[in-house]
């Protein structure tokens, strides 16, 4: 490669997306890239030629480790989604002409589906106009939704810490209940796709029960029956412990948060803004039983929590980002890398790549043959399918007793 | 010791409170106890002779280990006062006879405030009878607002989840913010002593720049000047990041979650049940800015997450469990354990031994030169403090991706 490159992160950060920056940045350091580029809030910054010199934070290989070991968008993060290119030019124009302005020949896109979908529309700009610049796209999502991956960096990390989290919170919930138990409700991320709830069942061990149900964003909730199954649990038991999608929804339509009011904000790409779902059924349950109830949301903690990572999500990570580098050198564009499982157990990953055009903007829901019947939990098939993706860790590097990360000196602050 | 042991865990769960348990089972296995019985849900369990045979459990140094790494109450707590004696011997006559018909020379309780009051109790009673068990109290709490002691075994482990949680979700919050910042609000435990939101202040370090806000409950919160300063802050940073005790309280008496609404629910000891005091800070905010806001609630997740532990407080939590057994072998009763701190840096720990009376029912608050004049921040004297808690890990013993747990074979179904 002999120009430039540019790297930006976009969407809501995961625990390794600054793994497959890393990834990026390594194979562009061994290609002798001049200038690796990093976009300052992804496209959005680029717009207002916001550039960070990845090559002043990253000038050696613990610089690469230390990367690894940090949560969040290192380089910033947006939610900006191109508009359709009939009408709107100017921002293409304006994107080509940073582009060029800065000799860069490559550019990388690390999110999930609304970033794949600005990759589409770059290179099918680049091809409209004869442009020769190369667009890759690199996977990252905790909702694990991305099509035609095997699943998605990102979402190992968080399931890893959603099943860490919930047996811890199982074992403190089990440690009263002498006299009735408390149902505790554990809210998970995931507005439309039920993945990271499932993660829930990785909770269960010879060790742990797990929580008593799971409720996914693929069913409807009915809350009657709901309830029924919790006073029959909580005669039968000294601890209830349930988990549910902040994106479930009652049989009208309405979010299972909205039986009890909660936020209706809407975010930029006019997805709903939802909470207290948890928070609502834990309300709810305990005014129509006297139960005691706690609700527990996970939050961002679930996309944060590098410190308990999966190993391997983080070397997946890497690793589309350093092959998203190496294909685009090697001529490819308006591509993503993808995960190919090879073997679940003993677990073997190889990687693809594929046409963009076939990602951007398709979500993937958890297969119905994975969700019990009365849709109360996830079956067998999910576990054997999720359980490598939690496997092991990378030790974070402690100093003064926190995890140390690696950061933009501008971040924060404004300029 | 001639006759057996047993004991006991009380009130909310640590991160570390096995390791207590762990260390008066490993003293009295030393001393050749014949049997090590555990109170399943604490004195209240033991009212109706629910006990357990820890040998059962612990046969070799590797359970010793695994009940080290073990999150919550492994015997099942509860919260349970003991009466006054005057008027109420039928109970302490109860407890006595079934010490007597389980050979039980030496009574541990491992917790806070009100389970030192159990050890007064029934070291009060045995001394007005002449009876001659011998009865020790155990310091456990993530409050740290037991008087005497340095600090309470469980704050340390606390305080490191509360750090690190806080720093990453820090990183995630300042992904975002291209245009105005989020204002992320996280609700740190602590009805009347702050010590657990002040840990909020060691995220701070060359690569963190902590909140920038710590409310206390010891210092009255005016929401009037915390908007003001949200305000200016929102202006200057791109990301804004409160700590905030669920103890908050207005200049009127009420707390801070009663500005609109939440929950006011009294526990068994006639606590007053908050929840909701980020969300209520977090809604009303953004009404009055317009800014987009985040409450993260670390709810139980900061007493269970044994998964990030503190070596260093693992370690303590131990001793006094380990010395507790020692001073009953050795003839001591009504005491409780302490920790003395010889140097801060270097770090470098003693123990002590301290009239249960003067412990019981006394709770420490944060000084007062700790905390900044105008109650927003905790100051330098606070960090040297609370530092060497929070250093050292021990590393979890990973099965399946989750830490593995040593549990009660009977725990969450009812017998």
């Amino acid at each position: 490669m002999k120009g430039n490159i540019v790297v930006g992160q976009s969407g809501g950060p995961t625990a390794v997306i600054n793994s497959s920056l890393a990834g990026v940045v390594s194979k562009a350091r061994e290609l002798g890239v001049k200038k690796i580029y990093g976009m300052h809030h992804g496209i959005q910054g680029f717009l207002n030629e916001d550039l960070v010199d990845m090559g002043e934070y990253i000038k050696e290989d613990k610089d690469i480790e230390l990367l690894k070991r940090t949560p969040s968008a290192f380089l910033g993060s947006c939610r900006y989604k191109l508009p359709k290119i009939e009408g709107n030019e100017e921002v293409y124009d304006k994107i080509f002409a940073i582009l060029e302005k800065y000799d860069i020949e490559c550019l990388f896109y690390i999110g999930g589906n609304d970033s794949m979908d600005t990759i589409k529309m770059l290179s099918d700009y680049a091809a409209l106009k004869g442009k020769t610049q190369r667009f890759m796209g690199v996977p990252k999502t905790i909702d694990n939704d991305l099509p035609i991956t095997d699943h998605c960096p990102g979402y190992g990390s968080a399931a890893k810490y959603i099943a860490t989290s919930l047996k811890e919170v199982i074992r403190d919930n089990a440690s009263f209940g002498i006299e009735k138990p408390t149902v505790l409700i554990c809210e998970i991320m995931g507005r439309h796709a039920g993945w990271l709830t499932a993660a829930a069942a990785l909770s269960r061990d010879e060790d742990c029960e797990g929580p008593d149900m799971i409720y996914l964003p693929e069913r409807t909730f009915d809350y009657d029956d709901f309830l029924a199954r919790i006073k029959d649990l909580s005669v039968k038991k000294s601890s209830v412990v349930v988990a549910v999608s902040e994106g479930v929804k009652l049989a009208d339509g309405r979010f299972v948060c909205e039986l009890g009011g909660g936020s209706d904000f809407v975010d930029a790409f006019g997805h709903k803004q939802l909470s207290g779902c948890a928070v609502t059924l834990a309300n709810k349950v305990a005014a129509d039983t006297g139960l005691k109830t706690r609700a527990i949301e996970f939050s961002t903690l679930q996309r944060a929590a590098t410190h308990v990572a999966s190993l391997n999500d983080i070397n997946e990570a890497f690793n589309v980002g350093y092959l998203a580098c190496k294909a685009a050198d090697e001529g490819q564009t308006g591509m993503m890398i993808t995960i190919d499982v090879k073997e679940r157990s003993p677990y073997q990953v190889g990687y693809g790549i594929y046409d963009i055009h076939q990602i951007a903007n398709v979500e993937r829901p958890v297969p119905d043959e994975w969700i019990s019947e009365d849709g109360t939990d996830v079956l067998e098939g999910y576990v054997e399918y999720a359980r490598p993706l939690i496997l092991g860790e990378l030790t974070p590097l402690m100093v003064n007793g926190v995890p140390k990360h690696l950061v933009l000196s501008r971040d924060s602050y404004r300029k």
